[in-house]
């Protein structure tokens, strides 16, 4: 939670397993550590005994998607892949839950992606002028008709030509009965490791966190533009194509990924602590106490409080259950709606003037609602710290932010947006602070990482969004 | 979660509230925020404009029993009491979720209840023999047949002479179409608290953290022996025995209450802070880094950070997302099972000595899981530090412990359990450090706590479970 | 279906079986053959191997309540009670569905109940002044109350003395571990039979038609007043009062029972098919062809035909699967609600004299529909003809007739409803007709038979409902 | 019921209104009153406000796939498609329920579709060669590719040519915002009919009896080859084909369609009462009584009463409730399974010798159980008399009988049926009284008829099925 509480998501997780006498549960497993970048539908497919591919889906959280025994039960198979999923606008029924599965008469084939495709729109419309017929409205499908209409009996080389005819950011599972395939955008905006069971199955995901779970160990970051070949031969790597250029997302590192996952080298839960106090150098504040909004930017307050000295103090409670919303008929009403999530602990933060850390602002109406519930509570002063910098332009590779109207910082100034809030004084971790905190022990601009929501400084070109996308006049291009 | 991962379980939350435009919302919304006190079931009743009482209950958390917006929005009238539930075995039907309904020719009554009657199977048994019908298994229905069975037309002296009759550990909300009573047994076993709404409206429920999330105040804490009795003239106290003697159940400031709650004016979150520093004062460890177990232990392991002066990690990491249980085919898939609820941060503990902090030892079999965690992820050693003392005794005023034969420290001495969980040592807080870090303002036996499944004293008599009761040997009385 | 398509509704079937392998699976078969009866809800109780009772329940037909397998599985025990229920006003749910299952500290006891008490109101008064807690608005529970309060420590004996206080209308089945009782009220209002399967468990149900389902051979019908009692020593038969009158109900004969159903001696197939053939002698028409209205018509319809020598024609079909009444929006479309039952095949009435066969009319606004049907399919003209004497009073023994604002009967003249229907003529059967048809071998008044509803005459005092039943001015004795 | 009590079934109806305010209700209606053609799934899409096509679709009866008010309400537009289905063996998910909607980027079209092609095995491999990827494993879905795959914009032109690439039974619905199709195979296999309401909307379905249902007047049969457009300048006719010849199915005739059904000018009770006529001249049997099995053979049975002379009596009673059958553990409960669908009136047929009526045999079994149902009840002997040639070929147009191993009549003579029924004698209506019977005023081969699974002599090349299709030895052709 945060990113101002759930504004923002990620639009995915997938989890992959090759050989392994458990593989559906294996995959429930790991899905459910990656439950966090999406909960609204998860699916898994298996290679079954006879070479076909089943599958189960469902809206919901895992738990919900498979909330009956006998569905994962019949899902026998040792070879796998799964889905969790978030699902934009208008794109939220069953038909959309991934994977996707193709029954061919040949060989069936499975789908699990996390990403967003820069030029589905303009390949879609090619294919359906030459007679393709889709299924679902997802950029997904796109990879396995390009596949499908390639010349050729080797799926692989046209798996690889197909690769190089999407544009944006990618990481795809493609499952057959022969073999398990991985692939990564050449920007590698999304995160993409393998690992290892101790039973010799192969695992790929999206989060090192996955591979702790279900007992496996870390092999190896899949890298830009990269295809994986999981067989009963082993494991094998390859390039689709050279000409790549590190651009991890950076929201990964400031919100996105589990604080236990890894990523390129660097651990989230560090990577946040070094943004806290990178804050509190580039920020200090008058305060008694730093607190943090749980639970994502707990580490960041940590290390806000290492650095400044202040005592780090529970000053919020996140209740662990889940709240519904449609009991919302005043205004009244719907405040405490949001006090279902968050609750100040006055005893703690009573007569005290807060360090508040929050990781990013998105809308600002939630970062309204906390500074407001910890004046009530009885603070006397409240600074809010943001260890990232300020959000203000759309991103096309994944998250789900396609437009800045919403976005707070893409519409008012740092002091228009302190006033908006209530806070008593509002600091954001700047754009430098935020990538020498990361540390990516990398060469490539930006040190490897993607953060156009920034700076408006796209590291490809936007294709299909190129038209619609007007950068806002008060870009202001902090690195170069 | 804690209490070694939920395998201590409180009984029950209750919310009650007269005159508010909004009952039946405003009791999901306090519901909520007690939901950590049960989520089994879920249930809320109304006083309708005819003066009859309608309900809806359901299986499962607060959101899973209200699912629908019309099972929520049918209940319309301005007075309400609710429910959420822990079920203990062989309760689990929908019949046994609270409240409980009855219909009688001149009125409706509700009950809900928290908490367990010493002498509800004797009085059942009486009843019975005199013509009684129950409807469930639950000790909650039998006030409801002593009231009916009273003389005399005046329903709160029935209830008062009715409630002198019960024994035990209750917390109990009576709805009828005149008023709304809120009734605590004579040692105080179970928090209850009044406040009020800005609109005048008044809430009776078991914490203040629910008063704070519907954006009431808080009024007082019920006493001992009180009925409180709210209608349309005001809210009103008085006690209806005068044998009365603080016993709140101390684990109610361990682990059950939420951090947010303050119990007879003592914050819990900072209750557990105390233990932590005192259990710093009675047991320092050589450690590098404090680890506390999520959630429930976060604060015991800031207050032994804050006295050690050991830096606080977030060396573990709690999967938010509930996780099924029932994929468990194997030793190896269950040990998975359990890592679906916690990760180790590697980058945080390998190469560490760990002062592990957690709230107590139940079974000991997640203790032992626990420190193999940190072992795997690198930890040079874990002391385990219990900020509590060794658990041995049944409760039997509402929490799930029964017989001690899956108690550890019943049954083994703390080097046996130390050697079981694997830690590199293992120390409780002692029963006077529990008891001094509490602080409770009060004179009566062990500050007012009721401490007995520490040391088997219990506070009263046991009446039906005195036969069965049989005190072990190896209790060793602490406080005399 | 008919009764005026449904306008007019059975309370209930019951069954129950005792020492038999398979009991809650012919339980289920038998249930299934009385489903005519009720299909609101239905139930089992099971007497299992440790002497408890367990029962499974649920809402709707017999396949939506028992809608897995494992909910009648888990019902293993050989003895059995079952009910399907039709479910008056406000009353529809889940906890009024029977069989009732009350558990006592000594036995478990069941009950399920075809018929309506009418002294339920008074009884319950008293009781609840004398402090009992009743659990439903069921009167099927007043039984068991008075049960429990009756001294001494014979079931049977308590059990007899309470059948002596109720009054009305009552088939009831009382299980425990112990033995199977079925009772019959003083008249024998609703039937009851006794039969046996061949592996020697007996069977007590509603109709003989359950007993042919199940592949058992009958062995009589329950008498007025009597008590059985089935236990491991076989089967009992003894009366609980000397004060009988048989009156069974005459609408059983006419409408509620099964066409292969054979109650005292009468098979209702033919005795509809003489109420036809006297219908025809009473009132032959100006037709060419026999219509019957499906199915509940087509024997009365058979009888009119070969008395008249008029082809009997299926000139009406109905729809064999069930429609939702809630597309309704408007009157246009809600008549396309009632073409989703019946349909006229219009190559058989087209430019015929019809003469339609009803068993009943209710409120008449079906019957115009019907007529309407017939005419827009072509029929020259539709004469009605009514097996049976105008409904005109209320009925206080188990049929749904509570008052009498909504029979057409009660407030028209034949004439007047003939003209309302838009039929070309409208006959009704005469009371003796319909007496001489049934032709029971009685010598009670009305020949065994209970035909208030047509005349106004109770066979009982009416109690509970003897302040507020007005007897209609327009009321003719017919039979004196 | 029957056709051997459902050993057959129909693979489909369809439903489609064009300009109606009540599109979707209307559709409702009318699916329902076809409801006998399928009742595994059902669906409708409507043309919504925006151009774009909405969809509901479930599994189950139309009353389970519509469960929720709203799922019909969404459906707001003024035209739209339906279907009801029956599902061959493995094709039962709900990916397989239609109609088939497809979105595409200019317009969305949906399909709906009875019948069976012969060609798409092979038409299916060719476009999967050639790029396509299919969605379902339904034939139905190969006519959209076709489509698609067509050179031009003129949705019609392709349209018609897509219609002339596919071969077997088929009667498909396509809606696209502009036009509602309908188009009818070159053989005219299975029914399609147009009507009006009074509105002006038009309507094109399966049976007559849904016009009726819905308040639409008869405008035409659908001829063999026609391609009907319906849009907002009214309705057109046109041939795809030239090459046509009528063969509807005669199964539609005998117990497919329902009674107040007419299809090519002949109504099908009447069809069904001459098919019973001829019967009983053909084959006059020694009986005191007539009885069909309800409610599929009652016109029949009606038909061979009236010819014969006998009384046509209520022998057999259909329970009108559906039954579960997953209650089997022992070979006596089953039985009692089947007995829950008939049951015999004892009254009626006790000492009786019996001319026992069905349309069809199918596998015999229940035949059999039929017959000893009767004789259980007492009859003296059972003559069996069926109302069509013995079934010995399979259907490749739409009807599920894709093999002969099931069917008894392809594998036993027919006194070796007799002997394995149990009937006192068995008789089939010859091919020629048949097809006298049904009397189609057409002088096309069989009088418009197909007749391929009496006599193995199919209208059109078998395609796909030809090389699987062995005809057996034992076959007689009868009408050359």
């Amino acid at each position: 939670m945060s990113a101002e509480i759930k504004g923002l998501n990620e639009e995915c997780g997938i989890f992959g397993v090759w050989q392994d006498e458990h593989a559906a549960e294996r995959t429930y497993f790991g899905l459910h550590s990656l439950q966090h970048r999406g909960q609204e539908g998860a699916g898994i497919v298996t290679v079954q005994a006879n070479g076909r591919l089943l599958e189960h889906k469902g809206l919901g959280l895992l738990a919900d998607a498979f909330s009956k025994p006998e569905q994962l039960a019949q899902l026998t198979g040792p070879c796998a892949i799964g889905h969790v999923r978030y699902g934009t606008a208008g794109t939220h029924g069953i038909e959309n839950i991934q994977p996707f599965l193709f029954h061919f008469a040949q060989e069936d084939v499975a789908l699990a992606h996390n990403g967003n495709l820069t030029n589905a729109v303009s390949l879609r419309t090619e294919l359906e002028q030459d007679g393709a017929i889709f299924r679902t409205d997802s950029d997904t499908e796109v990879l396995m008709h390009l596949i499908q209409r390639q010349k050729g009996a080797d799926f692989k080389a046209r798996l690889k030509a197909s690769l190089r005819e999407i544009k944006g950011g990618f990481a795809y599972l493609v499952l057959t009965k022969n073999a398990l395939y991985a692939a990564l955008d050449p920007n590698g905006f999304r995160p993409l490791v393998v690992g290892r069971l101790d039973n010799g199955a192969y695992i790929v995901c999206s989060e090192t966190c996955a591979l702790d779970t279900v007992g496996a160990h870390f092999i190896r970051d899949v890298q830009p533009g990269e295809l994986i070949t999981i067989d009963d031969s082993g494991y094998h790597c390859e390039p689709f194509t050279t000409e790549t250029q590190l651009s991890i997302c950076s929201m990964e590192y400031i919100y996105f990924a589990r604080p236990d996952s890894t990523i390129y080298g660097v651990n989230i839960h560090q990577a946040r602590q070094r943004m806290g106090r990178r804050l509190a150098q580039e920020s200090p504040v008058d305060a008694d106490i730093v607190v943090g909004v749980p639970n994502s930017s707990l580490s960041a307050a940590s290390g806000y409080a290492l650095e400044s000295g202040l005592p780090d103090e529970l000053g919020l409670i996140k209740n662990q259950y889940s709240a519904r919303t449609f009991i919302q008929p005043t205004q009244e009403l719907r405040e405490q709606g949001v006090r279902m999530k968050l609750a100040a602990v006055k005893a703690v933060v009573a007569g005290k003037k807060v360090a508040l850390v929050d990781d990013s602002i998105v809308r600002g109406t939630t970062s309204n609602y906390i500074v407001r519930l910890l004046k009530e509570a009885g603070a006397k002063s409240v600074h809010l710290l943001i260890s990232s910098p300020p959000l203000k332009y759309p991103c096309f590779y994944g998250i789900d932010i396609e437009n800045t109207q919403e976005l707070m910082a893409a519409n008012y100034t740092i002091p228009e947006m302190c006033a908006k809030i209530g806070a008593d004084s509002l600091h954001f971790l700047s754009l430098e602070g935020l990538i020498d905190a990361i540390d990516l022990p990398s060469h490539e601009p930006n040190r490897g990482l993607c953060v156009a929501y920034f700076n408006g400084d796209y590291p490809t070109p936007l294709y299909d969004y190129a038209a619609t996308f007007k950068q806002p006049k008060t870009a202001t291009k902090v690195m170069q």
